[in-house]
């Protein structure tokens, strides 16, 4: 076997493509040049090719193929359903619900809408990284026009409620967007049986490829134009098709959704393999996010007494990636607004890593990273001046 | 030689991959699939693959690298300029100034504006395409924030004088804003010394992918962000950046501006015979757009007494792929507004076929179109309830 020289262990930050992802793509950018748009030829061979991606990701989830709308990635795709809804139902209702765990992107968007005179709910989490679903039912009012959870945690693997929330939606006539970028894949979605009105998407956290995602919209659902100009995506989206993107996407959703209990027994053995070794190995460590109610490839912990970050550092020297939290907010120096929101102390959530297994992730690999881990937390922990906090709980 | 069976000509719709950005693209999807916000070696990489397509954006254009900001595409960069720089300069003023004949999604950014209270002149062209410079003078007022006029047109390849209308708007203090989707490769740029705010590229028409584009926006100007979310694109446009494109854009720009000269030289010559073989062997045919101020590859022509869709059709099935417009319009039914601004009478401007070659288009690909064309038009005329006008200039 070859020695294990380097572990990527960030695979909520992005994927590798997979192989026959990579094997299509190329192919595509190789022949399929026409624009989707165009009435001829090689027009209506990209357009074959980007009506074929966008079934297989309705098939995926279990939306209608006309209800998929193609955008550059998940960010995108959130920004515009939350805007987008938000906005077109303005005259019905100036009142939001998100939670305080959501990614950046729908953080900001309910931001942006609070300047234009929205009010925005942020629903609180336990200590477990789950909403607060009283809060939220009482945070309902006559005026409220969506409600924004996503289904789980891109930090701590916290899988949401979202059955329950898109239900209570329903009875009450309002939109339930999610944002599903961690959790396709992971979790199974069929979003007409699950009542979700609107769900964000993307490639790359699947071995797709960066720079396509896609929003789903359920049929009738009002919503303004993300990008102005020609007549793509319904008119809703212009802008060139990224056909050879939606390709790969297409390849890349079907293997997750096929592989999804496959992967998720490997990973539910790798992560139970690479919690007993690092409890074996490292004292003073605590584990963030729910036990069980989770993603099988997350696992965030926190080292008493370091910096997440100067840990990282050493862990990259010793050829392991890993991150602190989600990769748009890198190299901020606040705390994750995620822990924070969990209740766990600045320190704390500021000692904290993210370690993310993938599909091909061994015990080898999780050996490489225990080994290196165990050096980098005590090389940290003799150097910092970060206190030890003696009342944690160990794992 | 290799019997020739079919001939792509509508370079303006979209372009394959050239050689070299392929290879790179490969190389980059196989082996560079860190997410660039990431702080550890794979995210380093990316990053620094992502930052190299930025100078190379940079150095085509004259611009710094900090300047140089990613987007989807060239449809997305002129909706952020547009809406992004109008909002952020609304205490300013709301009037903006564009012409008559830009892609649809500047045209639809200024209407979504016109919306929100702003005004908007469009400005007229005139019979060949040129904006009326006369009339744009007039209409700037105290209230003017943004003048947004193409660099070239998409349609019949007249180039606007953007250097007397950059000139004009640094000496009004409002912003400059140029669609250069269609012109750059074909005409030179350097954005400091020529007085650009802001301008939009799109890769896909220079041999690069789609899903990928680029907004030059200068050092200090007010934008509203694009996209919430995470920092990327100095948090003014969210989203794990599309890496792999970047890179292909890159090449693809560093290619246009390096061959534009030797390009637009087998361009004209090729232009020229298209013309000379056409007007021998088609009667009843006129040029559409300026006769020297334009863009070489494009050739915008009317063919009284037929439907341009039909035409199109016909030349489908005899192995030649042209458009009769923007791609982003294909399927509608009105005539090009583009056309019909530069006086067209509707019957016209529905005859116009948009012939648009590339840089390796070959005489004898010429020799195959207009055989095709020949057959195509004679047939259609000979079934078609279309009049022919008898006063129409001859080519």
């Amino acid at each position: 076997m070859e020695k294990i020289t380097r572990v990527y262990a960030d695979y909520a930050a992005t994927t590798p493509l997979s192989a026959d992802v990579y094997r299509e793509m190329i192919d595509c950018l190789n022949k399929n040049y026409g624009n989707s748009a165009s009435l001829y030829k090689e027009g209506r061979e990209a357009d074959a090719a980007l009506e074929e991606a966008r079934v297989k990701i309705a098939n995926a989830i279990g939306a209608s193929p006309s209800e998929i709308y193609f955008t550059s990635g998940g960010s995108e795709a959130n920004n515009w359903a939350i805007k987008g809804i938000a906005r077109a139902n303005r005259s019905k209702g100036n009142h939001i619900i998100t939670s305080a765990i959501e990614h950046h992107s729908v953080i900001e968007s309910c931001k942006a809408l609070e300047k234009e005179g929205f009010e925005v709910t942020y629903i609180p989490v336990d200590s477990k990284g789950v909403i607060d679903y009283t809060a939220l039912v009482k945070a309902i009012k006559p005026e409220t026009v969506l409600i924004s959870i996503m289904s789980a945690n891109n930090e701590v693997g916290t899988i949401e409620p979202i059955r329950a929330i898109s239900e209570l939606a329903k009875m009450n006539d309002i939109a339930f967007h999610t944002d599903a970028v961690q959790a396709i894949g992971a979790i199974p979605f069929d979003v007409h049986e699950m009542n979700i009105t609107a769900m964000s998407l993307t490639a790359h956290k699947i071995y797709g490829p960066k720079g396509i995602g896609a929003l789903y919209l359920k049929k009738g659902t009002k919503i303004e134009r993300m990008i102005d100009g020609g007549s793509q995506e319904k008119g809703l989206r212009a802008g060139t098709s990224n056909v050879c993107g939606a390709v790969g996407f297409g390849v890349a959703i079907t293997n997750a959704v096929r592989d999804l209990e496959e992967n998720n027994k490997k990973l539910k053995n790798i992560r139970k393999y690479f919690l007993k070794e690092v409890s074996d190995k490292i004292h003073n460590v605590s584990l963030n996010g729910h036990p069980t109610q989770r993603l099988l490839g997350n696992v965030n912990l926190s080292f008493e007494g370091v910096e997440g970050e100067a840990v990282l550092m050493m862990l990259d020297n010793l050829g392991v990636s890993v991150s602190t939290g989600s990769a748009c907010a890198s190299g901020s120096l606040e705390p994750s607004h995620v822990l924070v929101a969990m209740g766990l102390e600045p320190e704390i959530a500021q000692s904290s890593i993210r370690f993310t297994f993938g599909k091909d992730t061994t015990n080898e690999e999780i050996d490489f990273v225990v080994n290196a881990l165990h050096k980098a937390v005590k090389k940290v922990r003799s150097v910092s001046a970060v206190r030890i906090y003696k009342n944690k709980v160990e794992l």
